[in-house]
């Protein structure tokens, strides 16, 4: 992977950083964002502009560009990749170590007196905004709206943004219909006293109307706003997408309909003039609810005094709770991705000793046996196929020129999962198809016992994620080791395989107390750069727990494993697992024997179920 | 213990919040906070006002009286002493509970439409008004300072506020010299750029200068504000205590010094003008340091684009980080009040099958003994000697109304502490001078277990505490049990027994990563409404730890206990702990006899030594 050359474009960026027919006032930095005008973490080509501008294509980073500086903020995640992509205009700041300041405080030191610092409003969600905005100004500096995207203007060739068709969800897989979820979004907005509600993100407007879209790569999401009044519905969308008599019928846009349920269709270009409207009528005591995570454009749309703000929306929260159809569905869409990974590893077994399986072959191979299942859609995520050293890449995805071949030596790494109608899949396996070394089995297993740790953790209601991280770590931490992401994310229910609010995470925000029906991942790793890397991840389901005393009925909840896909028992130090962790593999795998062995039996897979049997003998601890 | 009478009090408090004498509007809420205008948490007898109207007198709690209501917020620790003292004009509010609204919710669904909501400018932390300020306006409601504290209007025989001598430490104690911890202040505000700093919390001013004092019962502070410049010392206290030659001679009142090293005393009472004189004075780019919980009254002294705020000073995280003479003190101290306890089993063994110790004689023994010991000061907090039920309220203070006598049938807790000259305790040991249930040692024995495993867990440099305190439940979960309380909290170095800015807490505030030389408590426990209560707190001293891995050289942290007091082998069930455990019980049960039995040895104490020597007996895990 060579870094991508930005000397001229930085030179451009510079210019049109001073340039009056784009901004009014010259500008001495400029923010470039990771996210779209939804502050989506996965963004479609043309919202791409941080990775236009420096060359560095992970999921989260933000680039600031001064007249004399580079720099680029990312997580632990994505230290060696972004250091890998950027060239040596690029300064990289480890978010998360000691030593490395805030956007703010390096802006503070590197910035000449009274700077302008421009940022595209509705690229910024508000609440960074505030917090940027007020760090700026008690420096001096004044934080600014730059109504055109600078990125766009030096950006021959972007691409266009994406109008795909739209997918309806009928009842069987939602649960809800979009009516009901309208009435019970209003029913929030009463309680709050709240008299319109402004759908943001993308998954929050897809999930309402039970429509699904593809114009963002992994996401099946569509770009789209939504406002609902307590007698309105407008749903902003560009397109002739709504011609479909499918997403007609849908919407009920050609029915005879109570007016409260009658959806005004509106070009996705019109929100911001809309909005403005709506918060130019307003009356004393009718507040508008939006996300603090927003854009600026659209939050300074609605006067201040009328702006109702949370963290998380009501639709955020709803969408986490999964209901039964939406749990059945998860589990159907883990049990046939269960199969394919199954003909997968046993294909791999016998294929990686000849030398021919790249990593690309391999995450290829692992999407045609997930497309050969029924309801599949697409990929959820850029499959990380990943062997030897590039495995210490936390969220690697090959290319042609780091694509290195799997070798009965090295450890493999596949993170990947899909989206089935019936729901999103992210799984992650760490194989050996050689002999593996007493310390990768010493380092998997600590692994493994950080991962049942979470996955077997009993805690009562109302607990918060972030209080479950550090039980995956114990067992690392004892030895001296760690690794620096977090341990679980949120999955939606054929949505994006990263959603809030909930999650388990050393980082507090974004964590909400998980509740029975949410879905989270679990997923602790250990990573040796330049050798190896090792991850066990399981979508888990929040479920009610049995306890000897329940906590005085306050409840408890543990989490049920919707993954049922083997971990490797040739990587497990036995001896260093307890009695219970033990059992807890041999129950998990009799459960993937008898689960996933009944539906490869059913699809007729019956070598892949041989591997299934073999790979899920039970251990034997020696006492 | 019997409710306190309020309905006159409420009465005159409702006359005077219209009172257009002290209002300058009538105000239709009244927030009567916890604290000093030093916010702190133990405050002297004058300050005591939300317990003068309201009856509560536990260590937080916030009151508030509107003309219809009266309402008082506390959490956990106190639930169930704040209902036993509150009579019906109150409504207690649970804080940490799913469905107890915040102040700022319950004012606006309690208020009519534009109402005023007064507070003592002085008493309120500068973010809380901030927080509240904006939530109340965001209704249509106001905040407003009221100048004159109208609790003490109505206050008739309000006690005057405390002005005692001043203890004066030297090197040995501290390790550093006054001198030397302005200079290390002085270069922390340089690197900020800031040229003032406001010392307001009581225990920061009295580790600046290496003074004590005891103004405030338990807390060895004194009533003072001081205020660094890069080249004055400022320092508010009154009364005649600096005529002391000591402190004269300590504080070099009378030597010829550098000038930035001239310390100027002022009246305590003159903090507010002086520091609206500095505010008046300063040019662009003179800020001045504040903690963002100073009040508000002073922080409003300062003009906004002045003031640069942070939720800790440096000198709250340098106190917090102990020297080698704070530690070696800290030890010391330790070690005295072990034998201390050591005398009070012994002798409580002996006494209680009499049926002669209730909970206030053995309390005062407890003070008995520790006073016998060399450079004993006071007691570091009101005991806490509770039996049976009285256990279950978290944080009890026996009285005559509620002195339970001890027996062979209940469980006693005592959580005690003292200052004494070279360092600060706080232990908790919970006894059965009978045989305990199967259920109660069960219970005692999860307990322990989570107090294992904060004391043994190994955690990465730069850890917070939060991410510790699931390991303290993590046996309770697995039953169903669970307390609703913090696990640790910091110690301070002959101070407050309660310090920032690290603790071991789900709540995630006030919580700056772990450091070697910090002092936290490890204090989970088990509490049965209306029948027992477990604790088991050790303090210990943050060290580094030796990993086999040492986390790639950012190093590692464990904890040593400082305490060494042992913990009842009768109320473990052995067969619940694993063999780690087993030993490291066994192991400090090893230490104790070394170390404490020494000093017992030393000390002529013969029986006591005796009871340490049966008490520590290793226990024997059955394979």
């Amino acid at each position: 992977m060579s870094p991508k050359i930005t000397t001229e474009l930085l030179k451009q960026l510079r210019q049109v950083m001073k340039n009056p027919r784009y901004v009014q006032e010259p500008v001495q930095a400029y923010i470039v964002p990771s996210g779209d005008a939804h502050q989506s973490e996965y963004i479609a080509p043309c919202d791409c502009r941080r990775a236009f501008i420096s060359g560095f294509d992970g999921s989260a980073g933000t680039a600031i560009v001064t007249e004399q500086h580079a720099a680029m903020w990312t997580d632990g995640r994505y230290f060696l990749q972004a250091a890998h992509q950027m060239d040596s205009n690029w300064t990289l700041m480890k978010m998360g170590l000691k030593d490395t300041p805030t956007q703010e405080d390096w802006l503070v030191s590197v910035l000449p007196e009274g700077s302008k610092v421009g940022v595209d409003p509705f690229i910024i969600p508000a609440d960074q905004w505030k917090r940027m905005s007020k760090a700026l100004r008690s420096a001096g500096h004044d934080l600014v709206p730059v109504k055109e995207n600078l990125i766009d203007t030096i950006w021959t060739g972007c691409p266009q943004r994406p109008c795909k068709p739209l997918i309806t969800l009928d009842l069987s897989y939602t649960g809800v219909s979009w009516r009901d979820k309208v009435v019970a979004l209003r029913s929030k907005m009463a309680e709050r006293k709240v008299m319109w509600f402004v759908v943001t993100a993308l998954d929050e407007v897809a999930w309402l109307f039970n429509l699904r879209g593809s114009d963002v790569e992994y996401n099946p999401v569509f770009f789209a706003y939504a406002v609902i009044g307590m007698n309105t519905i407008r749903l902003f969308i560009d397109g002739d997408r709504l011609m479909d008599p499918a997403v007609r019928e849908h919407l009920q846009l050609d029915s005879t309909l109570e007016p409260e349920f009658k959806i005004q269709v509106m070009p996705y270009g019109s929100i911001l003039s809309e909005l403005q409207a709506v918060g130019a009528g307003l009356s004393p005591k009718e507040k508008v609810w939006l996300s603090d995570k927003a854009s600026y454009a659209l939050t300074e749309a609605v006067p201040k005094a009328y702006r109702y703000l949370t963290p998380y929306t009501p639709i955020c929260i709803a969408k986490a709770v999964k209901n039964t159809a939406e749990t059945e569905g998860m589990r159907r869409a883990h049990i046939k991705d269960a199969v394919a990974l199954c003909e997968l590893f046993n294909w791999l077994e016998k294929e990686v000793p000849k030398g021919t399986v790249t990593e690309i072959v391999a995450a290829d191979k692992a999407e045609e046996f997930r497309s050969q299942q029924k309801d599949f859609v697409e990929l959820s995520f850029a499959t990380i196929s990943s062997t030897g050293p590039n495995g210490a890449i936390i969220h690697y995805k090959p290319v042609p020129e780091t694509n290195r071949t799997l070798s009965v030596n090295e450890i493999y790494l596949l993170d990947s999962g899909a989206q089935y109608k019936d729901g999103t899949t992210d799984v992650t396996r760490t194989m050996h198809f050689g002999t593996p070394s007493a310390y990768e089995k010493e380092c998997f297993t600590y692994v493994l016992k950080g991962h049942i740790a979470v996955s077997a953790a009993i805690f009562p209601n109302g607990t918060k994620g972030h209080l479950l991280d550090s039980f995956a770590r114990s067992a690392l931490w004892d030895c001296g080791l760690d690794y620096l992401h977090g341990t679980g994310h949120g999955v939606g229910s054929f949505l994006n395989v990263h959603e809030g609010p909930c999650g388990i995470s050393y980082k507090t925000f974004a964590d909400e107390p998980l509740e029975a029906g949410m879905i989270v991942s679990d997923e602790p790793g250990y990573y040796e750069d330049g050798s190896f890397g090792i991850r066990i991840e399981n979508v888990v389901l929040v479920i009610p727990a049995e306890t000897k005393y329940n906590f005085k009925n306050r409840g408890s909840l543990t989490f049920e494993p919707l993954t049922l896909v083997p971990i490797q028992t040739k990587m497990i130090d036995v001896n260093l697992l307890t009695e219970k962790e033990c059992n807890w593999v041999n129950e998990y795998h009799q459960k993937c024997r008898e689960v996933v062995g009944a539906e490869l039996e059913r699809q007729g897979r019956h070598e892949a179920l041989g591997w299934l049997l073999r790979e899920t003998e039970p251990l034997a601890r020696v006492q």
